[in-house]
């Protein structure tokens, strides 16, 4: 009966001098005369294991001739190894080649460049960077799931294809049946012919579709993909990326951040918890300390301050700073890093300048800011970004007035405040940026399993 | 301290006789001369509770001018009820206004029109219905990540917009940057200007994606947005909806449609547990014998019969089908219902003409037939469709070839059949579809927050 490499290592003195089969790869193959070592894996867990046989094996020659990358059948008995370097190995009964890799197979068992490794990103979830990478992405997503589930939140598919550009802060995709080359040549764009009979495009933001079912629910939130039509081109911009956007009735600005501190916390736990192999590799090769900076939040509480207080520190820093930091302005991400050092640890920012907040967000009582709130976490900056929205009709629409906004489209959203309202909040959470965050690799590129930016849509 | 409902419901007997509070809205309001009975829920659970008042509370006229969807804080205390029709009930000490509804409120306590209610799709998650489905809908889709996670799969988050067509199946929306009226103006499509210098669409499949993720996890599975710009107007056609689509390293097609089975088996327990109100309230008004219907298929193994012997089962059976059962041919809607009754239960139709199916699929060795396996339910017809994949790279090329298949963008795909290629096996399931057959709701814009259909994409 075939195992999976995942069981033999969590139990491996259970499966201690028993016949075992496994069907995986090889990652390197080293040949000496009488015997040979394989480094072997399977994709269900971390690490490896090495396979050992010898001359004594019928089929030793054609067993010496397996190439890295290639998939096998390993049959043989779990053993205590004699080697240094590892507690056990497989002592190998027989080797069965099942599917063949050619010499010049890209994914040698040696240093690549990321940049190497993102042009054969078909090939690169099999080397150990992007086998913990990718798990870790996997695990955290569950860690979401898991979290807002237990806590009674409701899961919403809030849809991608719209008419509302959301925030009107992102540029949109535009997405047509239409044919180009027809209009090229009629001169004509008829949106009557188009497949929904309108202009439409790829979301920005799931969070209106997503009040709308908080006031029915209570507590939601949106788990997918989002899109900038932005001509980014730094580490940190995908064009293409996934979302969290909670969203909870009946909730201000401080249960929102009791929210947001919680939710971090329990994901960094369960990540710590189910990705100890991947994350304890990520720390020595990718991130110096990363799982201490990790730790250290779980045991802090996050400082509040406002907008103002903070632009008051950071103007009696004595630090230098590329960008000066200006009250009622935004802040750079200089700024962050300052901030979340000088608190030593994770930092809530609230109570930001209307002017360059968006127009759903509730205005404080000093007419001048709104309850908006930016998580800041050492060595990331900013990972979310929330507010308590205004759940006044008429304070709604002053301010979309002020700020010249159409309504059309958006009077299902500005009824929510007619019909039932209440005070209400939520946030966003970039899940890339989570990742930068949890595995410490530091591009956008190297943590989506198919990246999309600006003329780059392979695969 | 403010409860949820839900937890009220689940503890009531901890919650008996002590003072609580809850925020929510009202359903409906009975007023008679000297108290009133409040529908109150809060959207955490299905079940809604009754909240009793009298004329002894100071503000019992404000309380008795509180409208239909009116959001309010109720204080009082839990009691047994002394009125027919529940167990227990809130005796209010104050109910307090927190955010008004007009009396033109769609959302009255009155039977509405599924197609009302559509035209409502941001008030509708209020209602009974619809708090059932999206629940169910939530429920689902964490049933389905615990199901992969639990059994050790990777979670993969394949690109959305992409150059390749997957199947060829699918038509597909075109994504753009390029602005259509100055292509009008100008008479030229330059796609070197376009967002991604290419064109680019909406992707119909992550399997693809996907087969070079289980080549490196061995266990793999997509959940994620899917699109199709297929003009049909059907109960069961969505232009955009979610899919999950598994992919297994070293699996032949009987091991699929172990896990296939497995899988759904889990998933309606996992339904039937975590969404009893709502499946009893679906099981009432919308598809009598329901849970009854699913429940039969827990104790069932599906029938296993090739897509020969299916037909010949078909064309002696006594039943006039509109359809006649052809030999070589694919089945209709009444032949899956015919089959699933003739075999009382689920059944896995395999070996498929090869002309019906897609390219990757893996030919049998009649040279005829491809290792295609779809399952049938009883009362929805075909769940899942899936393959054992064709992993020999001559033979893939050779299809290809036939089927006059360009090889460029798709290089890769094929590539993995050279860099320790192995045999694997993946299926498809349209979530919306495992979502008509869990609730028994017949209509696709009815399981979907904010459907998206030919001439149609509001909110």
């Amino acid at each position: 009966m075939q195992q999976y490499l995942k069981e033999i290592h969590e139990q491996n003195e259970k499966f201690m001098d028993k016949e075992i089969e496994l069907k995986g790869w090889i990652r390197n193959h080293r040949k000496q005369k009488e015997f040979g070592f394989i480094d072997f894996y399977d994709g269900t867990c971390f690490k490896s294991i090495q396979v050992v046989y010898d001359n004594k094996l019928k089929n030793f020659d054609s067993i010496q001739k397996l190439k890295n990358g290639s998939a096998i059948q390993v049959l043989g008995k779990l053993i205590k190894s004699v080697g240094s370097g590892q507690e056990y190995e497989i002592s190998a009964t027989d080797v069965v080649l099942i599917g063949d890799c050619p010499d010049d197979y890209p994914m040698q068992p040696k240093r690549h460049t990321r940049e190497f490794l993102r042009e054969q990103a078909y090939l690169r979830p099999r080397v150990n960077l992007f086998q913990a990478v990718f798990r870790v992405r996997s695990i955290a997503a569950h860690a979401i799931h898991t979290y807002f589930q237990e806590n009674g939140y409701l899961y919403v598919h809030t849809p991608l294809i719209t008419k509302n550009d959301g925030e009107g802060a992102g540029e949109m995709f535009q997405v047509t049946t239409l044919d180009l080359d027809r209009i090229a040549k009629s001169g004509k764009v008829d949106y009557d012919k188009d497949f929904y009979g309108a202009k439409v495009g790829l979301t920005v933001t799931g969070q209106l579709e997503g009040e709308t079912f908080a006031m029915a629910f209570n507590k939601i939130y949106t788990f997918g993909p989002t899109f900038r039509a932005e001509n980014s081109n730094t580490k940190t911009h995908a064009s293409e990326f996934w979302m969290i956007e909670p969203e909870i009735a009946f909730c201000d600005i401080n249960g929102l951040m009791d929210i947001e501190e919680d939710m971090l916390k329990f994901i960094i736990k369960y990540v710590l918890e189910h990705a100890k192999d991947e994350m304890e590799f990520l720390d020595k090769f990718v991130e110096n300390g990363l799982i201490e900076k990790l730790k250290d939040v779980l045991g802090k509480t996050a400082t509040r301050i406002s907008h103002k207080d903070a632009i008051d520190i950071l103007q009696k820093a004595e630090t230098e700073f590329e960008y000066k930091p200006v009250q009622g302005e935004d802040i750079a991400k200089e700024h962050e890093k300052y901030l979340t050092t000088y608190f030593n640890g994770p930092v809530f920012l609230t109570d930001w300048p209307k002017d360059i907040k968006a127009f759903y967000m509730k205005l404080n009582p000093d007419n001048k800011t709104v309850a908006a709130v930016d998580l800041l976490v050492p060595g990331a900056g900013e990972l979310m970004g929330g507010s308590q929205r205004e759940e006044n009709y008429d304070k709604l629409i002053a301010r979309m007035d002020e700020l010249k906004m159409g309504k059309e489209g958006l009077d299902w959203y500005i009824n929510l405040r007619k019909f039932g309202g209440c005070p209400h909040s939520g946030f966003g959470m970039g899940f890339e940026r989570l990742l930068i965050y949890l595995t410490g690799v530091d591009n956008i590129r190297d943590v989506i399993p198919y990246p999309r930016t600006p003329r780059s849509a392979e695969y």
